[in-house]
């Protein structure tokens, strides 16, 4: 049995979506960030960055988005989220991933996180005020170079699929009309109408 | 035949070493930064994203350099420098890969890459003198929690080392005394007198 610690709202939902996509048997536990559950003493002997998600499973516990989307991928391999079989597609999909992370996450962290890269109120201003502009960016060139449709990889619905989309779900607040790039905007709403997708949302909401 | 892009000095460095210690025929091509020549028309025709790494293989070319990392290894059997057949084990690799990628990097990033996230001067300023405690509070973490020894992932070498070593050459010019992490200095001085390392390190500086 697996279990995710999760957040409403953080990248932890990619995971969740993932795992219900899976058929694999999980089960889930909320942090409540606003009274900073994630750096509590027993949250930190799980996960010691204390970031979401985490994912506690029979041999320990993973953290890291994109190896935990493969390590679903891989332990449920009757839903094909990842071609394992095929080293170029697999690295485009982790390529993929790896952009979301460490590029598109990470300048729309700049909005509320900038205390972990420096110190004055002024500095967080102008990072915040910066947020539309490179999120803007970043999904113009997944929109123009990345995306093949309908799927993030073609024809085959893969683990970058909850990705884009989780962090999609973050345009609106970030003020980035999710309309400018028509393709990606078609596939959030594709996403939000999958059954996995739909049972997770509720879940996250309840 | 690979083609590696790279510049001196970048994380370009993890997949240089990957590919020497992986037995592969590869070619190189050294940017240079100074003229911007990552921004050229010539080199965003190969990877729009106007960064290094990227890989030229006879299937495309890749980006990021975790996925590059796996791809060397998932090409390069014999080298055994990562673990296929075993989900979790492989998922505990990628998860260090994706913290060096989206945090150590990250943090890194902040001294010279501030107009990537904000605007003014005041804010560069704040957020470089922050770089030397970031980097410090991320290599602690990975000595005490992550780093296994002899090795990252403990007796096998793995992808996980080139990329350690390579943003281990980055802590001197981050202010960071690697001795205070005394694993991952003597990991730094192991992996500097590899044959494949010393090859190109002096293959970057020729």
């Amino acid at each position: 049995m697996l279990k995710l610690y999760y957040a409403p709202g953080t990248v932890a939902l990619a995971s969740h979506i993932t795992l219900a996509e899976s058929g694999a048997d999980y089960t889930t536990e909320r942090l409540d960030f606003k009274t900073n559950q994630q750096n509590s003493p027993e949250y930190l002997a799980i996960n010691p960055k204390g970031r979401v998600p985490s994912l506690v499973t029979d041999h320990g516990t993973l953290t890291e988005t994109p190896a935990m989307l493969v390590y679903i991928a891989q332990s449920f391999p009757k839903a094909k989220l990842a071609p394992f079989d095929d080293a170029y597609t697999f690295a485009q999909m982790q390529s993929f991933n790896s952009y979301l992370c460490s590029t598109v996450h990470i300048n729309h962290a700049h909005k509320m996180r900038g205390p972990r890269w420096a110190t004055q109120e002024s500095s967080f201003a102008d990072m915040k005020a910066m947020v539309p502009k490179t999120m803007a960016a970043c999904f113009k060139l997944i929109e123009q170079k990345m995306f093949r449709g309908p799927y993030v990889m073609g024809d085959q619905f893969t683990i970058c699929d909850p990705y884009l989309y989780t962090l999609s779900t973050w345009l609106e607040g970030d003020s980035v009309d999710i309309n400018a790039t028509p393709k990606i905007a078609d596939h959030f709403k594709r996403m939000s109408d999958r059954p996995a997708v739909r049972k997770v949302m509720d879940a996250q909401k309840a």
